[in-house]
């Protein structure tokens, strides 16, 4: 048995008994840790786990307390066993999603998108403002093809919180995590080449291997701790992987967590089938408990790992500054970059790198965290008080993103159709998978502050998908 | 004969008839258009192959003159036949130019940067610091992956300039020409495809052909009027050509404008063998003759040129704001968009929307022109006098580069290895080439205002170079 669950099961004798009853607040990582003689993280892991059992329920500054009463909703179905690799299809309706105008007043409600209006952002504006109003011709210039310096150095700085110790001089500044991963496939992998990705996955993923012609191999994946490692040890005897790609912190689009055990063992495995591992980190800053999770980067000891990120998901999408962590594939990723679009612009970087600086990153950070915590439990609150009652729900440890399954039968692209009239629209689980699979799934955002407005758009859903459901009987 | 040529040799005629003296005031293009019942542009080219022929010297506002007494440079030799499609090399040394930090002190004197310190660039500095001290939080979100929806109707209206009513909704904005390009080639050729390209061509574009391993058919070029014809057609019998990549309006690196007649038999070839063409048109709009040359992509009827465009050599590269019009092939390309780097940022489209719809552009760009135009005759002045007597120089019609060749054994990477402790720094032609071709060649550019500095520098290469040339005697 793991240290972790060892931990958490001790604690949960401990609930069971009555030692600590709904309300009381549990001892703290730090006491834990002390107790035990275990570390941070394995506390902060056992700690989750008990969340996952509706054991244990976290508030953001105050600890983790013993939840009244409550049974946790059932969670989606472990997705289904690889079968072969496929070719991408569903551009159609990520296209229809992504073209959306951002003001023609449709509430986008599984869109990818931050809480934006977060007073603690407002120093990014200034200083984006005030370096443009200094109208320094060099700002119109060609900058680094790596990117600013300055920002460079702050990555390096902020990569040490999730365990990794990368110089600046091997972090290329890309336009959003999107433009990072672009380029990390373009440098690993040829068409016909074969990924092995989690799945559910990250659209934007599916739609590049769409594009460069690359086969994904969808393992299974467990909502709570990731893709399945023994259906990845079997994928790699079987089939000619070239790259693993993932997003285990703070996964898009089911939030979970992998555990550290299972990253060191991805990565055991990806050295013994010498093949890459390209790590989507994009949400790894927004993991609800401190200290955030520890990327699989940082147990890389032989560069195999090209980490992707970005501050669309923690600050802002518009900015468009991403970058890359490439390793040991420094010299074709910057090749890559430069072919991709040169150098990346020069004033958003300098803006980001003076907002770092400042220290302004990290209580910005503690405050979406907090607010994105409150509002899981708001959401996932209303989505059993207006949704069908057999809906299967993610637990996100972190980030802004709710994952729903219905009735197998269930066609959410009908359903958005159902939803537009109302202005209304959902992210259709089938855009996160090559085959299409989880038609009978969907993504919902929960990054703004819940609003009457906001549960009526809940309750609006719910009586869509009844009303679908009760057609299909 | 055509007209162009028949109307040159009339006031060549007259030139040497003495009826035109030596800084002399030739007739106004509207004058001769109307004298002989020809439209503007054919005057234009007129007087463009009189310039070539050294008999007629343009100055911007004033007019064309007869100058004093004075023989042209020789021209750069036309690039040799094509022989058989092949992988693209010179990363390297693309690389050492591309990574020099802006700071570093050294004079890049082949870069393609244009003069980004003119005061006609400040409002758009001021609409960029305007638009971020509204500190509007939607700057900080995702935009429409087409782009921004004023700055692609102020697009449409420019290239009415070119000849062309694309509307706006078949304009999608892109992170510079550069992305528009690599876009461009990833939605139209495979791995393996062969492109047939002029030579030289744009280093940007080899290392895309690289990057994407699509092999290069460069073709024979000829320095006045862009690729051979004769040549395309027989390559095009010969091999499976899949596009047609060229820079036809102010060439880069020869500078020459391709006449309009030669871009129609172009495109008649294009469709005879039913291939796309995509043409750079990123010097187009810095002719140094009004109007600006039409597009290929003005004379297109069935949607098969993709043009591919910034204002990174009009205005300013840092902004990095480019465009495709993609005719056809507008969803593969709005596919290879997203997937390349999602929305382009929000903030630097909508100030140049603004800059553009206020006016800025056109008195800007004519005082580019005019300061190019100027610039270039500087240039060639000091070149004369201070490189060897044999330079072969290009007769740039617009933009602000100048292409010099030398002795056969001439090679430039050692001239920039004995520049380099001077700081300063050429463009070695090799990188123009997909094979490395062009040793003896080399780019300069003249964007800037001349200087005692920049006349000094002209003097040391010049050193440097004569230095090379008594080592390998």
């Amino acid at each position: 048995m793991t240290l972790y669950i060892n931990l958490a099961e001790q604690l949960s004798t401990r609930i069971e008994k009555g030692l600590y009853r709904p309300g009381d607040r549990l001892p703290s990582v730090r006491a834990l840790s002390q107790e035990h003689g275990v570390s941070l993280s394995t506390v902060q892991q056992a700690y989750r786990h008990l969340e996952d059992l509706g054991l244990a329920s976290p508030k953001p500054k105050s600890g983790y307390f013993v939840p009244f009463n409550r049974t946790p909703a059932q969670l989606p179905n472990i997705s289904r066993a690889a079968q072969r690799p496929v070719d991408i299809s569903q551009w159609d309706h990520v296209l229809d999603l992504v073209s959306l105008a951002p003001d023609d007043g449709i509430l986008q409600l599984g869109r990818g998108m931050p809480d934006i209006s977060s007073p603690t952002l407002k120093p990014l504006l200034r200083s984006l403002s005030r370096l443009s109003r200094r109208q320094q011709t060099k700002d119109l210039g060609y900058g680094s093809l790596k990117g600013h310096q300055a920002l460079r150095e702050q990555l390096s700085r902020l990569m040490l919180d999730s365990g990794s110790q990368i110089p600046a001089d091997e972090i290329i500044v890309t336009s959003g995590c999107h433009e990072a991963l672009s380029v990390a496939f373009r440098s690993l992998c040829k068409a016909g080449d074969i990924v092995a990705v989690d799945s559910p996955s990250f659209h934007g993923v599916m739609q590049a291997l769409k594009g460069f012609d690359i086969k994904a191999l969808e393992l299974p994946t467990d909502p709570l701790t990731g893709i399945s490692l023994d259906a990845l040890e079997l994928a790699l005897e079987q089939w000619p992987i070239k790259v693993i790609q993932l997003t285990p912190s703070c996964n898009n689009p089911l939030g979970y967590i992998m555990p550290d055990t299972h990253k060191r063992r991805l990565l055991a495995l990806a050295q013994r089938h010498d093949v890459a591992i390209i790590e989507d980190d994009v949400y790894g800053d927004l993991a609800y408990s401190y200290p955030r999770p520890r990327s699989i980067k940082s147990f890389d000891e032989d560069g195999r790992v090209v980490l992707c990120s970005s501050v669309s998901k923690t600050l802002a999408p518009g900015i468009r500054i991403g970058w890359i962590a490439p390793g040991r594939y420094l010299p074709v990723v910057l090749h890559q970059k430069y072919i991709s679009s040169g150098m990346t612009a020069q004033l958003p970087q300098e803006a980001l790198a003076d907002y770092l600086k400042s220290g302004h990153y990290q209580p910005h950070l503690r405050r979406m965290r907090s607010q994105y915590a409150g509002n899981r439990d708001v959401m996932i609150e209303w989505i059993r008080r207006y949704l069908p009652e057999q809906t299967r729900l993610s637990q996100p440890h972190g980030g802004f993103m709710l994952w729903l399954e219905l009735a197998e039968d269930f066609d959410s692209q009908r359903l958005n159709r159902l939803l537009l009239p109302h202005k209304l629209i959902i992210s259709p689980g089938s855009i996160f998978s090559a085959a299409g699979k989880f038609r009978n799934c969907l993504r919902i955002n929960y990054a703004q502050k819940p609003t009457a407005q906001l549960e009526h758009a809940i309750q609006l859903l719910g009586q869509c998908i009844q009303q679908l459901m009760s057609e299909s009987l």
